[in-house]
């Protein structure tokens, strides 16, 4: 055991640690949940510490030979993995963020204290508040940390999500002669194609592609030289003027400073705004989830429209059952983002006056629910989407048996003896085309065209089937 | 016009109105929502204040002719219906509901100078503060008409939630022998009875019942005489202890006192709970109009085992479709209960010290939630559960040609062999029966029972069968 | 009373109704909510079938005096208030919706026909099936009517919101140079001014802006032409091509045709994404009206930093109280917007295959949010924000008082030492100026240069003051 | 590596493994949160496998050397900490569960198989299917796990709930005679005392307990006996009798069975009430952290009511700083309990028919609720209420300078009268008794009595005070 002191006063810290005192009363303080601080974030903040301490070392205020250690240290803890033995805290804590912060100070300091030969906690000569942290808050670091951690797990999102949308793509085009019946309300409409249906899936994926890219670059802006409240005090004229682009070089993304810290510095509204990009996907994908169960349903007394492919035994009792294990993971995916956009705006909604304390959940639950929906999409695609085959024989006589082509009936004999033929169908379980043969409403001509099914789905028309073409750009 | 004038200075107020100055303020401060206060809120208001004078008078603090005029115009207001004319502020305010209890401040006021022969806004004689509302706050008595109303509201809703337990219970009876498949995660399971469907459906709904009946005795407990924060300032020691027994009597409800009056000012865990009870019963009924539509789907492509009454031509276009439209809005009616939930739940958190000034959200969510949930379920069983029929032939193909009798053959060949004559089956699309006779794995007496789907249904099953009955009490 | 047939047979409707027997039907499935269908709603219906008539005449499908008469009824309907007489329906109702359109095309039939001198009901001349719904379907009518509607209740938000924004910059100027404590987590932080805190409260808003505007350009794209499930259906070549350009013209929006009628038809991602962006936006005005208050609290026993003006008397029983009842109604219209996207989220996650049955709930809770929303900025704007003073001296004695400027010390000897200074100060009651004057840490330059506020605010520095200016382009 | 085979057919796994091709598979297909399944699962999964293979044994059914492997093998892992090695799964899973059931079955199988001396994946003299999940399917033991695990988890949850209940308790007794300002809406209202605040944070907490405990209440009836579906199939009559009681005897819990099995295992209201009663408590636990916040701000500009202990520097930069970290904590928890409650209903509301496939995400956001709700109560006791001090000097000057008393006034000089005093003080600044006395509105003795708070809250006044004591029994 060490023993350090602060302005509460001493307490002792295992020997070894490279954390310190404030590493250790929160500890103490947030035993809350099993999971630490997400590695992304700890990340984005050793980067952010090394672009201060390079500021700082420029612009004359911090000692270059104490700036080069700093940097040392924080090269030395990126290239190796993000453990609790360093960043032990609870990511659910108190303080704004504080802790982390501090966390991240110390163990900077005590690496940096350790390459100088020097004993762990000898903060004269590398002090985590007065050199680490130097121009720095909480206030800017940690929101600045969480949008660079962010930042960096939406690239994999909007990738599995662009994947999903090709595959659905392949499927649609796979399935574009494919004639089956649609269905409004779950009950029989008219016909369309399954190569429609997957179209149908992937459009509002496309849409929150461009949702979420467009939320995403809020989270370019940072408060970083704001420093307390976005004030900006304690913060030299050169740092303020650099620290940005230098965080920008080290991490290589296109970060820009905020033109109003304070503004920055207190509002959430960029992750509510994303996070409810997140549900709003989360939405679509659990609508195709639920589509794709339902028109999998079966193998005997279901829809049975599709074959979503084995991925493994569906019961533990009952021999020879296949269930939709991947959609019903993707399902409860969505239902847990749908949890977390709930938190976030509560969250969100707290901050009071120059900050918002809530942010450590607000991350976890982002964090989370980035990582759930990108590997939802993963198993989505990969274990469910591309393997799925159609039941032709099905599809077809399920088109032959409706009574959807009443429909294209009535512009010729109206609306309500149509209904009437519909319903003469379903009583005697004759078919509409047995029915319509029968009375003398229509011409062969007539007749033909009514049970051509190209004719009735729109995208599947062309201009041999007496209706000139007619199709908006997909 | 009249001129009315308080601390704030003076105001016109349209010469016939019965309410007063505040009540013209507040409709200048909230032209939020349409609606207006609810008329259950406002009868209860006039309940309280007649408790009130009543007390009052009694206690001899209140004049006692002054006391009869405000008892006579409670009871005249009582007796009309509650407008707009009179009680036109919108049910979202500010102010945690000081401008609804002013508003029947002042136009029991003015009714009662109007018995008088005395003109409105004269308030010497009959003041809205220092007569009609002496001894109350806003803080006490607007969550006590807020309870009263809402016990008022759940009668009708427990009423009609045990009539719809008691036609899904007469419907479980009618089908108690129709056997169907069950489904797991929509996939072929083994069979069951659609008796069983039914019963299960109605079993949430009594625990529902059980739920929100618990709930609802907390709203029995008022902070009257707490006045303002709960500490019963300028309240007198007779009115304190008559006061609550006063309005059980009028109100004819067993209300009591609460014995902490701070905390039954500032808390509104109460109205949460009881909201997610709600919730859970809206939880329940969507899941049943969700079973519901499946089980209807069709006619020709769907599952098609039951049918709902049809109530409405379904589509403009599609002639003879019938969609299950009464389901369908049970599901919405459930959707905005889970929103109110949503909404009561931020209202309740954000009350501060020794207040909550967002009861009247609270209160609109809650009201509205009972009503459209009690609507829903009168239409869910008089247009919907009352009338369905099932589709006994399609019910027993799917059992015959299922591969749910596997599951029968497992303890005897094993999970691996059942498997294998489950694939087979789905295979070749031969019945397991043909398949299992061709195998000599069975005795014919083994093959009798295995197929037999009054023995695999628990509660089917007799002494006859095989098995000694085992029945747990419903 | 009159007599109108359907497929589920006759029913008698009041004879002078102008709606017919679908209408009927509705009334007695839905009796959920007292609020009927919004109006806007149904003007973008009377809109979206005089263009439907006027295009299927030029296609030559409608006899021209038809269509003549039906565009005639529907510039008629839309001069006159939209009733619950005409169009009784509840807004929450099963159906997807069908009832309102059939109450539509029933009512313009009804006027039609009264045009033509015929009788109500005597639908062989003009029909509401086949003549007045034409091409269409509820399928592409409702959703097309609902975006239409919500076009027009955005724009007046729009306007509120940039109001609010402008009132919010002009008290940042009015306020630029009025020091003030900054806090975060509640607890005294470092000076800034008062300007600070409007334009922080302005800068989310003008991103709402952007938000919102962004989500409503989704919104154009309509998927008439679609009719049923998006397959066009029964929809002709010149249909299919001129109606939405058409009703872009009579509408006087720039309207577009979806790429893809199946997903346009099905998908309510647009709609989840609006009301996120609805959330959003009412996230940053409750955070506003929290802020508002916590800085208004007082008069006495609180921070008394700003004041509200004062727009009713605070309390029925306590003299002289007053209340920040604007900003708290604000607070209530967030919490109920919170409410409503959890509403919308489940009811678009509901939506199977071809069509969301649910979009009825969906609109509700979109108008009502929109309104809400608007009429709430209205009220903050006008009643708060443009009134609101500051207290100026107990500004400035908060920040003489405060131990704040400990940290524009700890550059100088360090945090350790500062926090010691701070916490004898928090101890003595002593100011900081008074400690360090006492103690020899300082230059006299340097003690002038800690406790100057100006120094301290970014914003607020200026060359003179010893650090070249900062400050970001707002 | 291993070869293990099932009806998908033959797949690696790694040699040394104790679970099988199941758990391979699952692994393969729900890589989505890096959390495995909580070991209070597991554990009651070990035990419902150890109570099934001793009833199997007794039925007959079973052979009894092999029931005494598995008894032995579930003992042995019971012992032992539940570790990824053994039960790695991915915590959100499809499949209802079966999985997690699978895996049990596989690691049982596999650790007997050990103890008889033979390989792993010999499963042909212990089958995880045929014999450690005789009886048994995954729609019995999954649900009935969860509700095993839950029960376990809530014990610890209601025993730190009472603690809190006596901690605020004694300080509510320790502050009974301090004096303070009670506010509405932040604005000063009327006095009251220190210890009413503690008790009217205690009073919801109580109720809390008592609704969470008949929430439990609902989960100690399981549905096992049920197998598939809830129809008991392949399920003997001795088991079905003896499986509850015997596993009610192994887990020291009073287990019983459902009366409707079919009900049991396809509805999850249970689970949705218990979260509604977990989120109330969770609101309840905001708003005590909400009060303990404000009341604790400052410590110059704020209301510097009350002192929180100090548990760790509050800022990076700012020296001196103390910040509310321990109730910072408690809202964030409260917050996400909230996303939970809407993860939870979501799920519960998408389960069909037979069974509710989204359990999984279920008991993830129970279990995890439930451990954090326990965790931050435990530190709001321990390192927030047990060391809060309160400022009597400041509380007592609040008092002093309030324009509280004018409600007091009231009663004898009118409302407007008060009024008019309580704005002159705020304007000029004396103090309402300075200016009371200069007016001759009150007799010495009445004066006397309008300052004296004792008579003003209700639960401090005695006879000798003038008024009859009155206090509701607490």
């Amino acid at each position: 055991m060490r023993t350090e002191t602060d302005s509460l006063g001493p307490l002792n810290i295992p020997q070894t640690a490279y954390y310190g005192i404030h590493t250790q009363r929160a500890l103490h303080n947030f035993p809350i949940a099993a999971q630490v601080t997400h590695p992304e974030l700890i990340r984005a903040f050793l980067e952010i510490k090394q672009a201060a301490a390079q500021t700082n070392a420029t612009s004359g205020n911090l000692d270059r030979s104490v700036a080069k250690h700093i940097v040392r240290a924080t090269k030395q803890l990126l290239t190796q993995p993000i453990t609790p033995e360093y960043f032990p805290i609870s990511d659910i804590q108190g303080g704004a963020g504080t802790s982390t912060n501090m966390n991240v100070n110390e163990v900077i300091a005590n690496v940096a204290l350790e390459q100088t030969g020097r004993a762990r906690g000898d903060y004269s000569y590398i002090n985590p508040n007065d050199h680490v942290n130097m121009g720095q808050s909480t206030n800017d670091t940690y929101p600045s940390a969480g949008k660079i951690a962010l930042l960096r797990l939406l690239a994999p999102l909007l990738s599995e999500l662009q994947a999903l949308i090709d595959a659905l793509g392949s499927k649609a085009d796979e399935f574009s002669a494919t004639y089956k019946m649609g269905r409004t309300q779950l009950q029989d409409a008219v016909p369309m194609t399954l190569g429609n249906s997957f179209h149908a899936w992937l459009k509002p994926l496309r849409r929150d592609t461009v949702r979420i890219s467009t939320a995403r670059d809020g989270l370019y802006l940072l408060n970083m030289g704001g420093s307390a409240i976005g004030s900006g005090i304690n913060v030299s004229y050169h740092y303020q003027v650099h620290i940005v682009p230098n965080l920008a070089g080290i991490t290589g993304l296109p970060l820009q400073q905020a033109h109003d810290l304070f503004d920055a510095t207190q509002n959430l509204d960029s992750f509510v705004a994303l996070s409810g990009t997140l549900k709003t996907l989360a939405m679509s994908l659990s609508k195709i989830a639920n589509d794709l169960r339902l028109l999998s349903s079966g193998p005997r007394s279901g829809l049975s429209e599709i074959n979503l492919p084995a991925q493994q035994a569906g019961s533990s009792i009952m021999p020879g059952k296949i269930n939709p294990v991947i959609p019903e993971v993707v399902n409860q995916v969505a239902f847990e983002m749908f949890g977390f956009d709930a938190t976030i705006t509560a969250a969100a909604e707290a901050g009071q006056l120059e900050l918002n304390a809530f942010e450590p959940i607000v991350f976890r639950s982002l964090f989370a629910g980035i990582e759930h929906l990108t590997a939802a999409m993963h198993t989505l695609r990969v274990n469910a989407i591309d393997g799925i085959t159609s039941n032709k024989a099905r599809l077809a006589q399920d088109i032959d048996l409706s009574a959807s082509f009443a429909t294209a009936m009535a512009p010729i004999i109206g609306y309500q003896e149509a209904a009437k033929i519909a319903k003469e169908s379903l009583r005697t379980g004759k078919s509409l085309r047995q029915i319509a043969e029968k009375k003398n409403f229509f011409t062969p001509d007539q007749l033909t065209r009514i049970f051509r099914v190209e004719d009735i789905v729109i995208n599947a028309r062309t201009p041999e089937h007496g209706l000139v073409l007619y199709a908006p750009k997909s």
